[in-house]
């Protein structure tokens, strides 16, 4: 079981987030584009940081809404769409490539992976875009009790699902995150968050907010870095997972 | 003596230029990379138009200003400038890659141009930024008496160079560009265009606004295709090579 | 019955739109103010151009987006509305008033003005906006079968409205524009345009594109003058109504 | 003796600064206008809060540059200075005027601000643009040796001046701000930075770097409150100045 983490979204002389700190915990950095955070400057030193660490680079591309950080959804053609994320993987990949290294899967940001679960003709514009990219280049979207359709679509374009799931967010009945606007949306208790990080680990699933049980593929765990407390929880995951592993 | 083009240089709702007129009569395609001109679609719709006239593309990248068209002096740091060359080049290398093409050349745009080739510090950290992309891929740089020297910055980066001429621009004794605000900087006589073309491409020079004979080890002309004069030059000088070749 | 147009919409190097040709036709215009088109210097130039032909000056304020046009929605708090509104209508005013002029109503663009026509709470923000900006500021509004309903809205914050409608669009049962994507969605014929604008200044309505009347109060024809199409178009309304003046 | 210091500098998801800490202890408030930091929402709440606490809004316009934060030195036309300036001190006024108020004077930022120090052309336009905008708004520039100089500029086009210093930068003997990149630029030290802003309010000018007496005609001094060394010493300022005034 992975860990990955948003990772360079400061831009010019705004800082976001704590990378250095983070990045020896986690095996995936999602590397803003430039679309909704970060500038070619700051790709590069979180790609060096990453390399510094052994840690997988992803491409974490966005509409283009550096005001609104990618959280809002803006009305796009599957064109556009596609465009738009081979302009972002490539961009990522060109400080890769002079770096010595290579992005390793690309996961969307924000209101564009919103939309794409949303949304069959976004999520086939977004897979057709990393197929058409780097054969066997893989795309994370967050599992879902959809993903089994979801591999059938990716399996048309020849794409590789990695699927991501969240151990401090609580599931609804149906798979879904439960809202951020409601109570309990949110795991505050770091035993809660451990517990369901090892049986997303060990048993493929977890425990929905009503307590069902709900089998849910995921590869890798999605972790936050950007405060003291999302930090200590990502190192208490990382060493619940390494005991789990030694033990298991 | 190949031909290059500035192209892809709309953006958005507004077009600019005549790309689909001047795309056959050209060899090579240096399209705007989304920071002066362009956005993703257009790149997209550029290199489509390129591949099916089987013309070069290379990337134009530039400081980030498309108020001002990447034509205005922006300060930059060396680092600024290697990363806002491999952001550019490797969006560009996106869209082509998904296109089954690659980027075969890049060349600076505009004050960024500009700069380099007054300033080696500048023309460094680009030269540094290309070779570190992609071992073997070419920057082309203006045309200049100064060439021998670039050639030894660009060997000490293992970096290739392809210098460029002008067919419609007026030289001064020193090989620079004469200045657009002085009167016959800019050929508008068909006649001298295509003779400075011939004799560019056949004597290794031209002469110079002052009538004297200077040396310029060009590879390329630089013609242009934004309005009707412009695109019967394009054309005047493409049949006048041709026929050069075979006569010559 | 006044004509209004959308002008001042190039940006940077890029230009849209004959502003030149079609200020002598219309009595306000719409100027883009920065969002989805325009920039400061192009502003200038348009509220220069607007007083010489003594043409009103209007605020069109729109979502940020300038690689859409503001063309497309995107999502906003109320909050976030008022201030887009604000910002822009005062950035217009700050080159009025240092050109010895004022704005002299709002009239929201693109997916903006959709959206307030489609969503209630967006079309208070947007009323709200500009009744606090300034008291007695009109807001100009497509002109529809819910008009005393908007008046209604308007009214509860002191808001004056002015109500536009085409002369060259077909209008369906229910008052709304037929969309583009329908055939016989723009009037293509002259006369057609001509006798919509006519009824419409004359006898308070139009006939629906089934050829049922519709009742329009509409203190404002919306014309165009980006094409010679829609140049001669807006002349031909302009004689029409001139005409129609003397002789009614 | 003002204390006014450079505020609302956050964007969109990304905070700087400490706004709501250092508001209570000055007098005047330079809110950033779009261009190099913020945004409408945040310019609303800038203005919301300094109207709380009565501080004076200032208008604190800069290069278009987010990217950059405006310190980056960009070319521009007398013509586009202009236009910049109306723009962004319109945009914070409709702001301010939807809230109640109005922007009382304008201060340059960052590139911008360097650049009108060094070019007269540059601070012409500037001069020219505020005078133009609204008759007796006044225009804050750096207290320098030239004061005079400048006040007949000013004079020229009516436009008043207010002139700021610094209490915790050095000065050279030639009365200009010495470089950062030199030792003993930044004070320190609480005690150096108080018997500064003393000596500033009660005698008119200050000690030079080398120990020479410098006559500075200053109106206002220059605060930050950007970290926690920066608000004591803001704090020390002001009380020091409010014991200043009591015991003088």
């Amino acid at each position: 079981m992975k860990l990955n983490c948003d990772l360079g979204e400061s831009f010019g002389a705004w800082t976001m987030g704590q990378d250095e700190a983070v990045m020896p915990y986690i095996d995936m950095a999602n590397v803003a584009c430039g679309f909704h955070a970060s500038d070619p400057s700051i790709m590069a030193r979180t790609v060096s940081l990453a390399l510094e660490h052994g840690v997988q680079i992803g491409a974490h591309p966005s509409y283009h809404d550096l005001a609104g950080f990618g959280r809002r959804s803006i009305q796009h053609t599957a064109e556009e769409i596609r465009g738009l994320i081979w302009y972002q993987l490539g961009a990522l990949e060109g400080i890769c490539q002079a770096h010595g290294t290579n992005v390793e899967y690309v996961k969307p940001h924000g209101a564009l992976n919103n939309d794409m679960m949303q949304d069959q003709d976004t999520l086939k514009a977004v897979m057709e875009a990393v197929a058409s990219y780097r054969q066997g280049l893989p795309l994370m979207i967050p599992a879902t009790v959809h993903a089994r359709a979801h591999e059938s679509l990716a399996d048309a374009v020849g794409l590789p699902l990695i699927f991501e799931a969240f151990a401090d967010r609580a599931y609804d009945d149906n798979g879904r995150l439960v809202s951020r606007k409601q109570p309990g949306a949110v795991h505050e208790d770091p035993d809660t968050i451990i517990a369901q990080a090892l049986t997303l680990a060990s048993n493929g699933g977890l425990h929905s907010i009503s307590g069902q049980w709900l089998t849910l593929k995921a590869d890798s765990l999605c972790v936050h870095g950007d405060n003291v407390h999302a930090l200590a929880a990502t190192r208490a995951i990382r060493k619940a997972l390494r005991q789990g592993d030694t033990t298991g």
